[in-house]
């Protein structure tokens, strides 16, 4: 396997400007703390980006398609043609990521990995197919290893294009029909729970179709008891998108730049990729808590306590994106606000 | 009484373009409803600004400045002068809601109505001086008819104000040490609830301060036990700024323009304004759940449910200025997405 890079050293957050920073929070015209996670965001952001005046205006945006071998057990409210035509509708502007990253100036990379509707070339996608789809990971092991070591890379690649275009900020995002079935059944492995604590109701099952998912994977956890390790257990039940997603974030945290964490599956990656090396955690930000069932249960697992909560469920990285806002807030107030000092404004 | 304008009729959201703004979201390219929280802001925002394609560049952000009398019972962590300090802080551009309004373009309007620390006339700062500060309630009423008068028409004009420059959101914020103690003075009574249930740290009190200004408010709703309705139970409780807000409140919903609603002392605000007229509600949205003690119970009391929960505790408007650019995402998905027949996208 190639895949020693995985356990190259993270970068290391500069804990002087940590300190730095929270001195300033006390000293800016407002009672200590009153900004709350304003404050916090604006301290670590300093703390990972290795400046006292940390900013978040150039942000990098990569959405990882792929297509999943479970769909033919039927877990998804739409078909599978949508995964290819959602590449499509990334690229010419009509999806909700589209409009949040045009909204936002970030930079939208839209990855393609292998759609079973294969949408082509098209201007603004990378094509980095691996296979029309992972095989139905209740019968075989979803991925080879070749094909995982082709998904991380990929996703270790759009962080050095991020780190080319002088990132403050890294997001990924992902798009998959039944790739909810996927990221539940690699984290009811990893975390050791019943898919019913993770299973949800992804585009918009009704209750007995998440209760045929969560027996998808059942059967899906007894096929690949024998996997040992997030490595591998993320090659038998994960997909070319969510691997992607565990190579960027392994490689932004190596690169040293903050990852903006999104929605149930992204949170997965995040969980796969501190479980191949826990010193990720520290270059991970959490966007929001998403209405999808498993993930608040993620969320506790990564002692994650995230910036939103607006019941978002769709996943692109829309959360992430949408959170972006507030980071940059938190960053103007800490850079641009007077100390008591300055204003002249007595203190408690 | 001259207060006859509070009863005049609010203006009346679209209901037609709710049901096309409705209709919208489920034809965009998403699971419906997997935007959460956007899409009912989106609604709600098309509904009130009657048009299918909402907008909220145009932002009207009024901070209203007062003194309090109870502030010399000690209920306060922060000395009385730092009230007129910061309106000079909010000119001079340094406080959190300078920044934040610079940030998002927004309009800042300053309103001083009375500091016992008097910065006098300062550029970007309207005068509108009712009295150095209130009454000490806990002695007499707070205001009397002519001063709650005045404070409810100099919030009315800033809504004027705010018409005139064609705005689309509009947000009130305050600032007046011991002002957390009359907001939850004014809630208790209004509520008829024990002080306890809505008295918090404010700017900063350790428990022995809470329990301190627990006994002061008591004493002050013994004192004014017959104070009957809202209006009246604001003019012997209330503050300069607190009524401001009351009167721009009912102020914006006749004249139709939907306000976004910040922390504990805003909400107590919006409680008094609805108690006056009830259909003023339909236009308030809720920027956030603060961390002050009582301003959960505040948004049960008014079925609210805030966009943000960032443990912010500061006022002077800036959860709810840290909630625009949320709203402003929620309009440019709603208007700028494709819908599934655009983007050749299959549906479930």
């Amino acid at each position: 396997m190639s895949l020693d890079w995985l356990s190259a050293p993270c970068a290391q957050p500069d804990l002087a400007i940590l300190g730095e920073a929270a001195d300033r929070q006390e000293q800016l015209t407002k009672p200590p703390g009153s900004l709350g996670m304003l404050e916090a965001l604006a301290v670590d952001l300093a703390s990972l980006q290795r400046t006292p005046r940390p900013a978040v205006d150039r942000v990098w945006i990569s959405v990882f398609a792929a297509d999943h071998g479970v769909a033919a057990e039927g877990v998804s409210a739409f078909p599978q043609v949508v995964t290819g035509e959602m590449v499509r509708n990334f690229a010419t502007g009509g999806a909700a990521i589209s409009v949040l990253a045009r909204t936002l100036g970030a930079n939208l990379e839209v990855v393609n990995l292998g759609t079973v509707n294969d949408p082509g070339e098209i201007p603004g996608v990378r094509r980095e197919i691996i296979a029309p789809s992972t095989a139905n990971f209740c019968v075989e092991a979803a991925m080879t290893v070749q094909q995982l070591d082709s998904a991380l890379a990929v996703g270790a690649e759009s962080v050095r294009a991020a780190k080319a275009a002088d990132t403050q900020l890294f997001i990924g995002g992902e798009m998959g029909i039944a790739n909810t079935t996927s990221a539940a059944a690699l984290a009811s492995a990893i975390l050791n729970e019943p898919p019913s604590c993770l299973a949800g109701a992804g585009t918009g099952l009704d209750s007995s179709g998440v209760s045929h998912k969560v027996t998808v994977i059942e059967r899906a956890l007894a096929r690949h008891a024998d996997a040992r390790g997030a490595l591998e257990q993320l090659r038998c039940l994960g997909g070319f998108e969510i691997a992607a997603l565990v190579g960027a974030f392994v490689a932004a945290a190596q690169t040293g730049i903050p990852v903006l964490v999104d929605g149930f599956i992204t949170t997965t990656a995040a969980l796969v990729a501190v479980h191949i090396q826990p010193d990720v955690h520290r270059w991970l930000l959490f966007a929001h808590r998403s209405k999808e069932h498993g993930h608040a249960r993620l969320l506790r697992a990564l002692e994650a306590d995230p910036v939103l909560d607006l019941g978002l469920r769709l996943g692109e990285a829309s959360g992430a994106a949408t959170a972006v806002p507030l980071l940059r807030l938190a960053c103007a107030l800490h850079n641009g606000m007077a100390t008591f000092a300055q204003a002249g404004v007595s203190t408690a």
